[in-house]
């Protein structure tokens, strides 16, 4: 018997960019012949962020749609999380500048940052839930934002054109009717180096060494290598996450996934029963937008009346470290 | 009657860099005469990492420490928190590069990060307590390493000298004897731009504006802004926090403050009773190392034997946000 940790999604809210990149666009950026970024990638279209929107500008749009929705006074918050997968600027964090940017800058509301790269919606949401089940909050939001465009690569199409930009908030409560049945996360760091963006921390000194803080400014992934770190431990961590849940494969209704490439969610929806028809796909318009993917995929699930009472999700993800990540909520 | 959280230091360690700088030689570097930083700023030397000295490289070393301490095998850890004011790299997080350096690489040991600039360790530890009440783990390692002379702006000696680096780990398990009587944070968003490190993510672009990112890339501090944003909260929230705890001021036996910096000792000393006697101060020799500072005090006051059985630790600081944070522990 599972006895699972209770909260309320009181609101959701999502934000992207007004600016949007072509396929084709992206084929010239990258170097591709015509047609290969929506052939090749699956790539419909990109949302990039203008300089105006900053990661805590996005966040914080996100943030006013989720507490609208719920209705809540942003005062009555007990905590805000940031949980990007690239802080907007490494002092203060991102949940601070969000904090501010919502009119709350004066209200002493604890803000601080989780960080697991693609999968820290997942942490954070744990967390929350724990903190749920002391009693230590009622309220919380977790808000997560992410510009990729602002490090991309062009000279590598499968490291560039998979990415976008964009921000989801989620305005939580305690108690409420969905379970959270079971939550899993894994990481094997010996795949450290798959996928990393080096430039923007404490190791690498653009005063000192300005040619190689540059070079390593921008994201590199070696995308077979990743799928081979990820893929090989995905069938074991799929299994434990689903008998830690007490569901069968069969009893998941709908698949609320990281959207970290076409490759990655075809080879998900071939491990799941249905796999097609129950994921949450919207990689070809909004791509893989880092931390943001996974909440942004449950915004939709709940935008779009895919997530009924009763109703069995399973969030699930890999991310740089690499780490495997999944959650199993009975709404 | 507060019920309070149960846990066991089973072990800590530190690793502080091996090359030193002397106040004489900080008072050439930010064109000071001869003794200013000794004078002005209380500092004697600062410890300075190498370049082979990365904040994984050293949190690992802290973390060996530790686990040599708690003679714990380090695959019995259930999870790996990096704690760091400034990550050591954007994508994977410190946490996930430490447990690599560990020889955990293919463990499967959960590794995230969590960040709130300097009080990081302060929400760590309130995060691992959740997930010992609930059973979540039953072993924590939570990691600080912070490399602030990466980021020093010389020409203004206020903002620079105050800053060491260094790496500090503990061993954490559920139960035991010490019990966290409460815990408290609040942070003030309206304050985001008094204490900032602006360059080094999403926001900043080194290719779109080499001159303003490098501008920008390093850290900025508004003292006298600092100081009045977190003093006139300071005394409500030692109020409020002590309140929580169920003692009194005079109950408390060790201060393990944020080494934030001189003024700020003597002013949290003048605020508790026989505070000079009370408090861990290593400022003269190790400075504010980010978010490693609070964790390097509780640390010292362990290795140092100022906390015996029944003792009670006040841990209070405050960090850029800005935020304010405490938490007293019967140890």
């Amino acid at each position: 018997m599972v006895e699972g940790r209770r909260f309320r999604v009181a609101g959701s809210g999502a934000y992207l960019p007004r600016d949007t990149v072509s396929a084709s666009r992206l084929d010239d950026l990258t170097g591709q012949p015509p047609g290969t970024t929506q052939a090749r990638f699956g790539v419909t279209r990109r949302h990039w962020a203008c300089p105006d929107e900053t990661s805590s500008v996005m966040g914080a749009a996100a943030a006013r749609n989720a507490l609208d929705e719920a209705g809540w006074d942003p005062g009555s918050l007990d905590v805000i999380l940031g949980a990007c997968g690239v802080m907007e600027q490494p002092i203060p964090g991102t949940s601070v500048l969000i904090q501010r940017h919502l009119g709350l800058g004066d209200s002493g509301i604890a803000c601080f940052d989780i960080n697991a790269t693609c999968l820290s919606f997942l942490i954070a949401l744990d967390r929350v839930l724990a903190g749920f089940a002391l009693g230590d909050w009622q309220r919380a939001l977790i808000v997560c934002a992410d510009i990729a465009s602002a490090a991309l690569d062009f000279s590598d199409p499968e490291a560039s054109v998979l990415f976008g930009d964009g921000a989801v908030a989620f305005a939580l409560e305690a108690h409420g009717p969905h379970i959270r049945l079971s939550h899993l996360f894994r990481t094997y760091g010996e795949a450290a180096d798959v996928c990393r963006l080096e430039a923007g921390g404490t190791r690498l000194r653009p005063h000192e060494d300005l040619d190689g803080f540059l070079a390593a400014s921008r994201f590199q992934m070696n995308g077979r290598e990743v799928f081979r770190a990820t893929s090989r431990r995905f069938p074991e961590f799929l299994g434990d996450l689903l008998a830690a849940s007490g569901i069968a494969p069969d009893d998941v209704d709908v698949i609320v996934p990281h959207q970290a490439s076409a490759a990655a969610l075809e080879h998900l929806k071939r491990s799941l029963p249905d796999g097609n028809a129950r994921t949450i796909d919207v990689y070809a318009d909004v791509g893989n937008q880092i931390a943001t993917s996974l909440a942004f995929a449950l915004h939709t699930a709940r935008a779009t009346g895919r997530l009924g009472p009763g109703d069995h999700a399973l969030l699930i993800g890999s991310s740089a470290g690499i780490s495997l990540g999944g959650a199993v909520i009975r709404w």
